[in-house]
């Protein structure tokens, strides 16, 4: 945690948040690819910032042919202007003006040892005062190595339960459901969290406010850096085969199936007529797509397989 | 045209149909595999029969690892049932059930001279009476050659003119507009025909009858074959390098783009349950993605996607 940082209370004036949490955003894409350029060893992120016609705009950062990291993009981005129109009929609000800023990431690795890994941390607000924060990391390894699964999830775990005793266990079951593949009736790896929507909520029984929600997205945020690069520096040193190889072109492909045809970010990215490059630098470098492939009985590749599914307990 | 094919000519009862056209589209899937296996030279299809749980079932022919085609798939279908709730709601329908028939090609070529094609034939009733046949053949080389482009769009030219003088530039438009990637803002290729719900016409002006659909799509299906192999057996000698096979992987990465977001029978079959190896057939063996790839000025590959936009009069 970055305690120096300003930005990390939220002022009293509603209005002065975006400026804050999108600056601390950015902040953070920084730290993180200066982690993954330390674990890399030797490529760099190559920097686009662009702009968005409607307002605002971002930067990509994307590194492509490291030591560890294969293609991988840590994007900013901070938009604001005129609510669509679908999302204001959606919501019954009259016109309203929006602000959307956020760091989204994910890597693919060289090494098939080593797990795809996918971060998105964003926060919305609406010139009528609505606002949330929302989330969510998910490990998708070609290989399940168990120590792995048990590490990230209860990395997760702590994280969470620093913030509120419900976090891990919903959000956890969020991330089954939502980084799940029907067509395939697997999930898209061992999954992580989910969270959407958070705002402040004031019961009887449960007081939360905007600031802890923040103090949450921010743990999160930092928390990826670490997870990951303990993951990636043990497995990065593995030797791996060609079938290995080949393998993980495979588990690429369901990745891209996945990103393609549901993620919600990239089809509303798609939809609304984003940054083509920057929404589909979750893409791998290479994918590769067998008819009817089927992995051998007793592999190991058949025991990931066996793993991809929702409600496992890894903590 | 298989002219001593009983199915050719539909017979005065409407029920006969469903068998009438099927036996014929499976007789086309054989006439096409055959056809390739001849042009491949090396591999064979592997056949794959499946069943639908609602009803029916299909044979689905795969190619790999030839001399010609890297991957690709020749679909046969016929399947029934009661009709999804969605689409009879969409048309304002009592309850029925539906039949759906038809072959769907699509065929990745190992030399990125020779262009990826994809064809579909297809036959659509219900027990109300309501009936329609649908379609489209387009093509996308991963380098336009201005001869085989005008050939290809003159060959579909010739097909359509046999039956009406409309077909053709009406169903080259549909083609246009179908086959668009808007996130790219380009055309997936160099287009060809596309057409959908084609049924009897009975005005002033105008008289169709459903034998003279029928004619028209099987008038399609048999192009094929001859359109495609005669490309291909010309390009396939074309010697290629490296930087060609990359840019090939690139276009694949752009036709799975295209196939996962908007291909509308891809989507259909992946929401109602169809069988995910035979819709998903249609995705290439290795497809690459880059981080804001642009081709050299002045080069092919430049130039390539310059002709990718709707519009371009071929004939």
């Amino acid at each position: 945690m970055n305690s120096l940082d300003k930005n990390t209370q939220l002022s009293n004036d509603f209005t002065e948040h975006k400026t804050q949490i999108s600056t601390w955003f950015q902040g953070l894409q920084s730290r993180i690819c200066t982690a993954l350029e330390e674990a890399d060893g030797k490529s760099n992120f190559q920097i686009d910032t662009w702009e968005r016609e409607g307002g605002g705009g971002g930067t990509s950062r994307v590194i492509e042919n490291g030591n560890l990291i294969e293609k991988g993009g840590v994007n900013f981005s901070a938009v604001f202007g005129e609510s669509p129109a679908q999302i204001l009929k959606l919501m019954q609000l009259e016109p309203a003006d929006f602000f959307a800023t956020g760091v989204s990431i994910v890597l693919h690795p060289k090494n098939p040892l080593v797990p795809i890994i996918h971060m998105n941390v964003r926060y919305f607000e609406m010139s009528n005062g609505i606002y949330w924060f929302g989330g969510g990391i998910d490990l998708t390894p070609h290989y399940v190595f168990n120590e792995d699964a048990i590490f990230f999830h209860q990395s997760l775990k702590i994280a969470c339960d620093k913030h509120h005793a419900s976090y891990y266990p919903e959000f956890k079951k969020k991330a089954d459901d939502y980084f799940y593949i029907p067509h395939r009736e697997e999930t898209r790896g061992i999954g992580g969290i989910f969270f959407d929507h958070l705002k402040d909520v004031n019961t009887k029984t449960k007081k939360i406010t905007k600031q802890d929600r923040w103090d949450f997205v921010r743990e999160i945020g930092e928390a990826f850096a670490p997870i990951y690069t303990k993951i990636a520096n043990k497995n990065k040193k593995f030797s791996f085969t060609k079938e290995q190889i080949e393998w993980q072109r495979i588990r690429r492909g369901r990745y891209v199936e996945f990103n393609l045809v549901y993620d919600r970010g990239t089809k509303f990215g798609l939809e609304t007529n984003g940054r083509t490059e920057s929404i589909l630098m979750s893409l791998p470098p290479e994918a590769n797509w067998q008819y009817a492939h089927e992995p051998k009985k007793g592999s190991e590749e058949e025991k990931t397989i066996s793993l991809l599914k929702k409600g496992i307990d890894w903590v």
